[in-house]
Parts: structure tokens; C-alpha cells; sequence
């Protein structure tokens, strides 16, 4: 087994340490190789992403990835988004589990407005948002999956009273729910992102397309108490990518305060997805232990060190 | 002084009553005239909007609007688009204030997403997101109005890091500012969604494109909690509309105990527009202390009528 590790830039490289560390722990066979991306690299480099890199990254079983930082420079085009499409990660999961909700987000992550169609100049400028029902099908079963291992309720995150491209979105999700006999139903994105907030135990799966998907569950960290704690996954047929929902914040990179269960978390979905399921809840577990015990890092109100909080949970497994 | 009052469908003909006697009450010259607008119009017509009624609240110095239901009939189209696009009210205001917090939300209103040119198909359909140099410049204009009348402080929500067409929306909002010398920065529309429901008090205006604004605004409705709070006003060249951001909420209509507060500030905004700056101090005023005395419908945990909370509002003044 070869699991591939990009730490990346800022936070990315001192929480990514910490879940490799229990990756290795856990999957005493496998072969763990990193694969260098990001703003740094391309300082260093001229470029932050090679071919040879996406060639490392399929040459892999998962990928645990951690951060990059996006410089301002026009010429610069986002590393995370050129993996996505080349390994046509078209799911993107992003858990948000909390006292008394348990909810998966699952977000389109190959079309919408990440169509990179658009038109730039400097009167006007377009970007095509793109629905195909080929896209709005697979990420609807793969959300139906979900939902019949769960508590079989979906919600279909849309804005089809504006956008008629959502239309086709939230009818192909409608009919794929009905032939999985997934109990389904619709809501708007503005509604829905306010009452997943005041109401997040009435959730289950929700299926939405890219961008609403994207500032949904950033929303949504507002349940866990920021990022710091919000693993995601991106599967696609043949590839699966694993990394924190945060970014590489650079205002706290350096400092060693870094949450890192997000990143944790990250690879108890890596763990998972690899079938080792018992090892993925063991995570889970020791990482809600360790929170109890009150062993946090200062996003969440604590005062331990992302290694300390690391090693709690190594400890506790 | 000519007012229009269409209160729409569902709970927006039970909260604009109460809005509407707080302004004759408050302005005891203007005449006050009704549009009939929305569903239930349609049901018995077949428009939902005529030319003539355009016409109407074109004829007048401020328009009251409630709510309008949106059937799921793809023919039907939706009547504050329509409005919005011919009065060309092309700044959405949208205050959120609570305990500690007073943040002014500044929706572009024309453009982005809303751009009505779409292709529809059954493989694919697509809509294009359309920003342009001179929606950006007005808008950042106003929200740069705002910002000096408040704590000059200017957030720019946007995703430029992914929407190529949204680095001439920040650019043209960042030299706006320059020019007016409003103290601006920017933030990508995802994290600035979290770290505004977790850090409210750090935000003074927010200015953001159209469908950015509409989710933003809605997740916001969460610090006031729920919708039933927020206000709003749509502001052109030449016309104004004032509207509550919820919307017709057809689960409690009829019942008498939607919550009139959100119809109540925008009848206030309406009286700041029309340079009634006291009155709607007044009318803030009075809300605050009905709030205060525990006389609240039930979305806010209390148990009065729409009627209660109105005549207790109408009573303070
Ligand atoms: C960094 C950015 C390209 C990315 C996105 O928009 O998808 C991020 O916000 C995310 O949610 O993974
Ligand atoms: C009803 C809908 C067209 C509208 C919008 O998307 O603007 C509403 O959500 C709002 O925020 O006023």
C-alpha cells in the first residue's frame, strides 16, 4: 500500500507531520512517500506543481495533503484545483460532526463555477457555471451511498428559483435519490445555509454543487468552533485525496499552535476509505478523548501545542 | 409623498400591515397606495406582475414590499428579479445588528450570477456569472458611502483565488476605496462567511457580489436568530425598495405569529431614505425596547402575536 504525503505550505507542514505519524502507527505494511507542492516549492522552483507530481499522486493508494498557500499573483493557478481535475476527484466530503448533529456535506467538486470557462477583460468579465447531468448523477449517487449508510435523509442544496442551469442539478438529484430510495428533499442555499446553523441536528447528507458546497461548510465550522476541526475527503473513481478543510494560515504558520485534528481526522477518512474501518473510529475516538480531557490548541480555547495535542492522541490510540 | 405598499403573499400580508400603520402613523402626509404582487395573483390572473404594475411602483418615492412566493413551475418567473432589474436597484443594504455587533451587508444586486443568460439543456446547462467594471465601481461606491457615515472599514468579499471574473470586482472595489479613503481589505467569501458568524464585532461593511450576498446575509440571520430580524433595502439610481430578507414562509402563514420585526426595520429604513432619520431612529428605538421586554413572536422564543409585537411597537412610539 502507498500513501502519498504533501504537507504543503504553512500549517500544512506541522499538522501533517502529526497525522502521518499516526497513519504510520496504524498501517505498519505500507509505503509513505511525500510529494513536495505549493507556494514555497514555486518560490524555490518556478513551479508549484509538476507533472512529475500529479504523477506521484496517482502512483499512490490515498494522498493526505495538507495546505497551500495561494500568492496573489495572477500567474499563479491553484495547486488544489489542478489536482482535483487531473485526478477527477469529483467528491469532495466534508463531515461536520458536533454534540448532537452528525452531518455530511457532500459537495460537487469537478464542475459548477470551477469550470475555469471565463472570459476576462477589463470592462467585463465572465465566468461560465457549468451543471451536466453526468456530473449532478454520479455526485447524487455517491451522495445516496452516504446517505443509505447513514439515516437515509438528503437534502438538495440548490438555487434553482434563480439559476435555471440548478435546475437540471436539483432534478437529477431528485430522480437518482428516488431510484435509491433515499428520502430526499430541496432547499435554497441562503435558506439552507442559516438553518443548518440554528437546526443542525435535522441534517443528515446534503448534496450541493461546488462553490455552495465550499461556503456551506466553511459556514458549518461554526458549529465545531472553526476549522481547526473540519477533516474533508476527494474521491473520484480511480484517486482519493484526504485533507483538512482549512488552509495553510499563514498568520499563525510557524508558532507550533496549529490544530491539528482536522488533519487527524483527515486521515481516520483515509483509514476508512481503505476499508480499515475499525482504525478510522479508533481515531475518532481517541481524538474526542482527548478533547474531552480538555487538550486543545488555542483556536479552540486551549493551550497546547499542535505536538501536544498530537501526542495526546497517539498516546490514547 | 407617494408610498407603495405590496405585501405580496403568506406572512407578507400579515407583517406589512403592521409595517405600514407605523408609517402613516409617521407620516401623516404621504398617501399610501397598494400594488398587488406575487402568487396568489397569478393563481387568479395568470401574471404575478403586470406592465401596470411596474408602472405603479415606478410612481412613487419609496416601495414597502413583503414576500412573494415562488412556485416550482418552470414558466413562472420570479417578481423581485423583475423588480429589481427594472428600477435598476442595484444595491441590496442588509444591516445585521445584535448585542456588540453592527455590520452593514452590501450586496451588488444586477449582476454575477443574477445575470439571466443561460442556456438550458438536458446534459447541460449553464449560466453565466457576469461582473462588470461599472457594477463593481457603483456599488463599491455606495458601500464606500456607508463605510464613512459608519467605522470606515470595508471588507470585500470575494473568491478571486478561483472566479478570474472576480478579480475585477476586487480590484475595482480596492481602488474605489483608495479613492475615497476607506480603509478596505479583502477576504475570500468562505472563510469571511465563518469568521463573520464567529467574529462579528470586527466587521463594519461588507461588500459582495450578488449571490454571495444573498447566501452571506441569510448565514448571518443565525446572530440574530433566524431571519425574522433583518431588513432590507434595494436602492437605485431613481427608485427604493424596502423588503424584509425573509421570505413568504407559507408554513406559518395564516396563523398570525410571524414575526413583524424584520418588516417593522425596513419600514425604518425606508424612513432614513426619505431623510426621516429621526423617525427611524424612533422606530429602532422602540423595537429594541418591545425586544427588551420580552414581547417577541415565537421564532424568538416568545409567544406573541404579529399583532402583539406591532401594537407594542406602535404603542412605544
Ligand atoms: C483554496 C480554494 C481553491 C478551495 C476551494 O475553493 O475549493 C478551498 O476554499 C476549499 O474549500 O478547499
Ligand atoms: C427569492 C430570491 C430570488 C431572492 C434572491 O436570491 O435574491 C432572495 O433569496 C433574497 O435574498 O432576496
Amino acid at each position: 500500500m502507498r500513501i502519498a504525503i504533501a504537507p504543503g505550505d504553512g500549517i500544512g507542514k506541522e499538522v501533517i507531520p502529526v497525522a502521518r505519524r499516526i497513519l504510520e502507527m496504524l498501517l505498519p505494511g505500507a509505503e509513505f512517500f511525500d510529494v513536495e507542492l505549493g507556494y514555497e516549492k514555486w518560490k524555490r522552483t518556478g513551479s508549484a506543481c509538476t507533472d512529475e507530481d500529479i504523477g506521484a499522486l496517482k502512483d499512490s493508494d490515498a494522498i493526505l495533503f495538507g495546505a497551500v498557500t495561494t500568492p496573489p499573483d495572477p500567474c499563479y493557478s491553484s495547486v488544489l484545483l489542478r489536482i482535483r481535475k487531473e485526478l477527477d476527484l469529483y467528491a469532495n466530503l466534508r463531515p461536520v460532526c458536533g454534540d448532537g448533529f452528525d452531518i455530511m456535506i457532500v459537495r460537487e467538486n469537478t464542475e459548477g463555477l470551477y469550470s475555469g470557462i471565463e472570459e476576462i477583460g477589463t470592462e467585463r468579465s465572465t465566468t461560465l457555471r457549468v451543471v451536466t447531468r453526468k456530473g449532478s448523477e454520479r455526485i447524487a449517487r455517491c451522495a445516496c451511498g452516504l446517505a443509505k449508510e447513514r439515516r437515509n435523509s438528503l437534502v438538495i442544496g440548490n438555487k434553482a428559483n434563480v439559476l435555471k442551469s440548478d435546475v437540471l442539478f436539483r432534478d437529477t438529484c431528485l430522480s437518482v435519490a428516488a431510484e435509491e430510495g433515499v428520502s430526499a428533499r430541496t432547499a435554497y442555499i441562503d435558506a439552507l445555509t442559516l438553518d443548518v446553523l440554528m437546526h443542525p441536528a435535522n441534517y443528515d447528507v446534503i448534496v450541493t454543487t461546488n462553490i455552495f458546497g465550499d461556503i456551506l461548510s466553511d459556514a458549518c465550522g461554526y458549529l465545531t468552533g472553526g476549522l481547526g476541526m473540519l477533516p474533508s475527503a476527494n474521491i473520484g473513481e480511480k484517486y482519493a485525496f484526504f485533507e483538512p478543510v482549512h488552509g495553510s494560515a499563514p498568520d499563525i504558520a510557524g508558532k507550533g499552535i496549529a490544530n491539528p485534528i482536522a488533519a487527524i481526522r483527515s486521515a481516520a477518512m483515509l483509514l476508512a476509505h481503505l476499508g480499515r474501518t475499525e482504525e478510522a473510529e479508533a481515531v475518532e475516538d481517541a481524538v474526542g478523548f482527548v478533547l474531552a480531557a480538555g487538550i486543545k490548541t488555542p483556536d479552540l480555547g486551549g493551550d497546547s501545542s499542535t505536538e501536544e495535542v498530537g501526542e495526546a492522541v497517539i498516546k490514547r490510540l
